[in-house]
C-alpha cells in the first residue's frame, strides 16, 4: 500500500523503516530541509496545513497517519473524505487541548491529577489557593517537551506565571507526588483487535525524555493500565498506536497525558519487543492484525540529545539509531537501546553507556 | 558514512535498512528498474561489471561491499584502490569458484566433501568409479539455488550430465548422506572483533531455500562450526558477515560451500537475535564493535516464492517480510519469521504458516 504520513521526523523515518519492510511505500508531507524520513520516501515540502500539499499527499496514497500530535485538525477534515485518515481525527483533537484530554480521561473513568481551567490571573490565583502549591500551570494547546508549562511553588510566583503564559488558554494542575513516570502503549485495528505492551518507566530531565526501561513489572498496575489504554482506543475507534503518559503513586495510576502516534518511550519496541511500536502501527492502518508485543528480557533506552559522541558508534552490547540530523543543543539526534538478561543488568548497560556518552 | 552497496536486490534492501538506522547512507549498482533496494538509497542502474558506473559509486562512498558473490572481481581490483571494498577480494575470489572454495577448505583443515576435478568425459567416468553413485556434478562458477549443478545416479546418466555441464568448468564430488543441513554466520570487523550466530538448520527444495530454524542445539557441532568459521575469517582476514553451509553427518560437520554476504538462511537474525545479520555486516565494514548474536527463544524463518498469498497479511504471531518484487515462478518474493517459547511452539507457529500461504 501507498501510506502518507505527515511529517518526517525520526518517528516517521521509523514508521516508514517499518512499511518498507512490510513491502509498503511511504510518500511524506513535511515543511524542513532533509528531514530524517527523507532516507525512505519522498517528501512533499510543504507547511503541515498547506491544503493543495495534503490534497497531493492523499491523492498519491491509499492512508494517511500522522507521526506528531500538532498537525491542524481543520486542514486534514476535508482530506479525510478523500482517503482514511489514521488515528481517527476525534483522537487527534482530543489531544490537542489538554482540557479535552483530561475531560475524556474523567468520560471513561480513568484517574487523573486534580485541575482547574484557567481564564485569568484570578483563576489561577484561586488554583494555587484551591489545588495547593507547588502547582503546574500548563497551555492548553501547542505543549510537548516540557515547553508551555511552568511550576507555581509560591503564591507570589502565579503572577510571573500568568505574564508568562497568560497570553495562551491555560490549565493548572495539582503536583502530584509520583513514585516514578510510566507510558503504556497499546495499538488497535480497523476490525478493533487490540494488543498493549508492558508498561514503561521513563526519566525526564528538562522536560524532555532521557531514559526509558520496560517492562515495569507490576502486575496491578499494568491491569490498570491495559484497562484504561483499552477504554480509551475502543472509545475513540481508534486506528494505531496510542501512548498515554501515567504517574504512579503507590499501586494506582493517574493519566497525565496521551499521544494519538507512536512514541519516544516506545522506541525500546524495535529491538526490545517481538513487534515493534513502528511496525504495530503499520500493520494496524494498513488493515493487518498487530503483531505480539511480547517484551524480550529487559530493555533500556537512551535518548541522544544535541550530539552523537563518537563513543556511541563503539560500545558493546548497545543499539545506534542515528537519526541522520544536523546536530542542534537540546535537539533529538537519536538513541540507544540496550537488552539485558536481567534488570540489574540491563540497568549496569544503561549506566555504562549513560557514563560513556553524556 | 556513505556505503556503495553492488547489487540491490533484497539483501541490498535489509543492507540498507540497516544501515540507515545507523545514520549511514546506501548508494547501489545494479542494472534493473526498480530493484528492491531502490525504496533506501539511490540506484546507479548499469551492469555489475561496468568500470564507470563502479568509479561513480567508489568516489560517491566511504566504503564498498557486495550483496552477491557472482560480481567480477576483476571489476572491482581497481576499484579496490580508491575506496576500501569488503569483504575482501581473496574472500570473493575464492567463493567464485567452487574449486579454490574446497582448496581453501582444505587447506585451513576443515572437513569437506571428496571431490575431483572434473575436465573431460573420462574424468567424469573415473569420478564415477572412485566416489561412487550418486555423485553430483557441478559448475565450477556461478552456481547459485542449485543452477549448474546436477546428480549422477546411474553410470549411463554421466554422459547425459556431460552434455548438459561439459561446456562449463566442473568438478564432482560424493553425495553425502547428510543428516540435516546447517548454515554457520559469523562476523568480524576491521579490528579483527569476532561474534558468530548460533547455527541455522536449512530445509532446501529444488535447490531453494525454503526454510530455517535457529539455534540447533548441539554443542559439539556449534563449537566444531565455530571453530572452522574463526579460521577462515582470520585466514582471509575478513571483515563482514560469512556464511558457511555444511552438512551434518553424524556428530561431524562438512562444509560445502561459503557465501562472502548476508545469507537467506541469517534473515530469521531480524527478529529472532539481538543484533541482526544486517547490521553486523553494516558495523563491521564501518569500523564498529559487532553488536551481541545472541538468539532469541526459537526462530523460524519460511521464504515466500513466486507469489506473497494476501493471507500471509492475515497472519498473527508472524513476521512479514515483503520484498517488493514483481511476482514471478520460482522468484523469492519475501520471508516470514516467527519466534516461538520452544522448538515444538516455533515448529507448530510454522506448520501453520506453511498451510496457510502455500
Amino acid at each position: 500500500m501507498k501510506i502518507g504520513i505527515i511529517g518526517a521526523g525520526q518517528l516517521g523515518q521509523m514508521l516508514g523503516f517499518a512499511a518498507a519492510e512490510l513491502g509498503h511505500k511511504c510518500y511524506y508531507l513535511d515543511p524542513s530541509e532533509s528531514p530524517p524520513a527523507s532516507v525512505i520516501g519522498p517528501v512533499i515540502q510543504a507547511p503541515f496545513d498547506d491544503r493543495v500539499a495534503l490534497a497531493v499527499l492523499a491523492d498519491k496514497c491509499d492512508v494517511l497517519t500522522y507521526e506528531f500530535e500538532n498537525v491542524p485538525v481543520e486542514a486534514l477534515v476535508d482530506i479525510a473524505d478523500l482517503v482514511p485518515v489514521y488515528p481517527p481525527l476525534t483522537a487527534l483533537k482530543n489531544s490537542q487541548d489538554r482540557l479535552s484530554e483530561k475531560q475524556l480521561f474523567q468520560r471513561l473513568g480513568i484517574p487523573l491529577p486534580e485541575y482547574r481551567v484557567i481564564e485569568s490571573a484570578e483563576d489561577l490565583a484561586a488554583a494555587a489557593e484551591s489545588l495547593g502549591l507547588p502547582m503546574v500551570v500548563k497551555t492548553r494547546r501547542m505543549g510537548y517537551d516540557g515547553k508551555g508549562q511552568c511550576v507555581v511553588r509560591e503564591a507570589a510566583e502565579t503572577e510571573t506565571a500568568w505574564a508568562e503564559l497568560g497570553s495562551n488558554k491555560l490549565i493548572a494542575e495539582e503536583w502530584v507526588p509520583f513514585d516514578f513516570e510510566v507510558s503504556a502503549i497499546g495499538v488497535r485495528n480497523i476490525n478493533g483487535d487490540f494488543a498493549a505492551y508492558c508498561l514503561t518507566q521513563n526519566e525526564h530531565a528538562g522536560g524532555i525524555l532521557q531514559q526509558s526501561r520496560a517492562p515495569v513489572a507490576d502486575r496491578g498496575l499494568t491491569e490498570q493500565a491495559v484497562s484504561y489504554m483499552r477504554r480509551m482506543l475502543d472509545h475513540l475507534d481508534y486506528v494505531g498506536v496510542l501512548a498515554l503518559e501515567l504517574f504512579v503513586v503507590g499501586d494506582s495510576l493517574l493519566a497525565n497525558e496521551f499521544a494519538p502516534r507512536v512514541h519516544n518511550s516506545g522506541h525500546w519496541t524495535i529491538e526490545g519487543a517481538e513487534t515493534s511500536q513502528f511496525a504495530n502501527h503499520i500493520l494496524a492502518i494498513t488493515d493487518a492484525s498487530p503483531g505480539p508485543t511480547t517484551s524480550r528480557d529487559h530493555a533500556g533506552m537512551l535518548n541522544l540529545i544535541g550530539e552523537i559522541p563518537a563513543a556511541a558508534r563503539e560500545l558493546q552490547g548497545a543499539h545506534l539509531h542515528d537519526y541522520g540530523k544536523t546536530p542542534r543543543p537540546g535537539r533529538k539526534l537519536g538513541h540507544i537501546t540496550v537488552v539485558g538478561a536481567s534488570p540489574s543488568e540491563r540497568d549496569r548497560l544503561l549506566t555504562a553507556i549513560g557514563d560513556c556518552v553524556t
